[in-house]
């Protein structure tokens, strides 16, 4: 199979490296800036790639919505399998993007949007078919689960704590995205619409760990406590609610021990019960693989399809009560309701869905 | 499509009542003993079932080596796909079934016999794809695991907390099978031919928690340690060890934090690193929730064949070293070295491999 890899930075790279070794996949073309442009295969303009009929799959390494958005809608016009690592292209409409692939035609294949290397885009969407996936849940950001790790174990403060993460190469120089909680919540959008077959919301209740501090931390240790950010959602027949925040966690949790940069992802399901999957959710080869097993897939035939948004899902926040902590007030009411509350008064925020209690 | 469900035990019977709901798949016998064939798809001869050419897969869902594994032998040279959960029968030797299979006829699912509802076996395989796997490990036994959460949390005595998980249906009246290893012994061989794409052996070093105490656990917490029995296995290139024995984690890693019956396993993988996979290894519907995944993937064809085996694995003992406590006294060595001396002492035994230091 001849495939094209749009993209060049930590993933894209991996994914030409990785390949050089599989005698099953070519890389034919990688998608660069002019200025970049230094290997033969590089090519600066898409539509080389798309008017080759020796193309049938191309990889979207690339980093935001935009041209990345643009240029799925072309590949799948172009009749193009897409395997992509891209959340936030995906996150910005996915519904838009499923309409373009067709029965026979083209598909779309995401399982380094969520989670890196953890296959749990391909087990939402394997445990979806047999179960009704009634929550998911999940630490799907290493550099905030690295933050708040390292502040726990070690005692040390929020800035300090990210001030080693970016040296270590685990947050960005501009951590806005992760800190705050954006990433996530592209990941939250991309699981949850697999897990319920249908398009959820962007507009729902979005918290970072940029207001967690020590004393914060200590005071839950003091009750066997401690947070973890996750993204999460919950789904009752057709509706559900969704929302990134900090979750107060048992110390004897798994997640409480997730350690340093590692996601895990939690399924609910009816039949099988509670699934959970660990690993790396971020970094070069990890992703890579994730991408490279999803072209595996696209060779044996398979991918996410207009048909397979079945569901027309309705969002009430209603669904998704618990207890919170804002400051250090204890409040009890839906996540929509507490995090408004926390951004009125501009503080720490925390939370405990009824269903994890 | 039609199917026929050997045994109808806890799994069969699960397995049964969740495909009423299915449209797609229709079951059209049951395998049952002549005295309790009470329903008119039930059958006692499985003739029967192998002369229908309208089956085109069987599941099995009896218990044991025997006829279960001559009964997979006679249904895949009738050319039946077998979806199976019954890990004794496919362990007895699973190179043999492969044989019996071919690249555009009949084919072998297995998801069920390792991690119950665990999606392990089909992400061994997808991630053996893109990687070797050099490790694999896990709690695969939720009655021992149940014990030695309660024997901790509850500071009581092995035998105490058998007598409660026999009461609440976690053990069996004869708990030798999972106490003593043997039913992880099954599983490891299992996942660890499936990482390695090749039969390991049956001659390995086996042990149980059956001489675990309460003083023992004690003297581990004591130094921020416990101990969970793990099925285990290392490869390097085409050798490999494998072994069953209670290993020591530190209190804060996430195999001593998997509580109760449930199971967790860990892939090592060269690009994609550790990925590990969590949930109930166990139970009717969970487990028959496995075997209908693999239902929906004989529809969308895949499968384990013959040439899945393409690797001649060596048995060598020596790449699994690492400490051990022999009653309570520390030592090194290989883990048949040490399980040999542990043997002839009659002593409690536990090991920390090097790898997982």
């Amino acid at each position: 199979m001849n495939v094209a890899v749009m993209g060049h930075g930590t993933v894209g790279r991996s994914v030409v490296r990785l390949l050089e070794n599989d005698p099953s996949i070519c890389v034919k073309y990688i998608l660069e800036i002019p200025e970049k442009c230094t290997e033969e295969k590089m090519v600066s303009d898409p539509e080389i790639i798309f008017a080759d009929a020796g193309i049938e799959t191309v990889v979207d390494a690339l980093p935001g919505v935009h041209p990345s958005f643009e240029l799925i809608q072309r590949a799948l016009s172009c009749g193009k399998n897409v395997v992509t690592s891209n959340k936030a292209a995906l996150a910005n409409d996915f519904r838009a993007l499923l309409d373009l692939t067709s029965e026979n035609g083209p598909k779309i294949w995401c399982e380094a949007t969520c989670g890196g290397t953890i296959p749990v885009i391909k087990e939402a969407a394997s445990l979806s078919g047999t179960n009704e996936i009634t929550h998911c849940y999940g630490i799907m950001n290493g550099t905030t689960n690295f933050i708040l790790d390292v502040m726990k174990k070690e005692g040390r403060e929020f800035t300090d704590v990210l001030l080693e993460a970016q040296r270590l190469g685990y947050a960005e120089a501009d951590p806005t995205a992760d800190i705050c909680g954006f990433d996530v919540k592209n990941k939250v959008i991309l699981l949850s619409s697999i897990c319920y077959h249908g398009m959820v919301t962007k507009d729902f209740p979005v918290f970072g760990i940029e207001k967690i501090s020590k004393e914060i931390l200590d005071s839950l240790a003091a009750e066997g406590k401690t947070v973890k950010l996750l993204g999460i959602s919950v789904r009752k027949e057709n509706r559900y609610a969704i929302g990134v925040v900090p979750v107060i966690f048992d110390v004897s949790s798994l997640e409480a021990n997730v350690p340093r940069n590692f996601n895990m992802f939690t399924l609910g399901c009816t039949n099988a019960g509670d699934v959970k999957l660990y690993g790396q959710g971020a970094g070069g080869d990890p992703t890579a693989d994730a991408v490279i097993r999803d072209l595996k897939d696209v060779q044996e035939g398979s991918g996410f399809g207009r048909s397979y948004f079945d569901c027309d899902l309705v969002y009430d926040p209603g669904l998704l009560k618990g207890e919170g902590i804002i400051d250090k007030e204890k409040v009890s009411g839906t996540l929509e309701e507490l995090s408004g509350l926390a951004c009125r008064k501009n503080a720490f925020f925390a939370f405990l869905p009824d269903f994890l209690k």
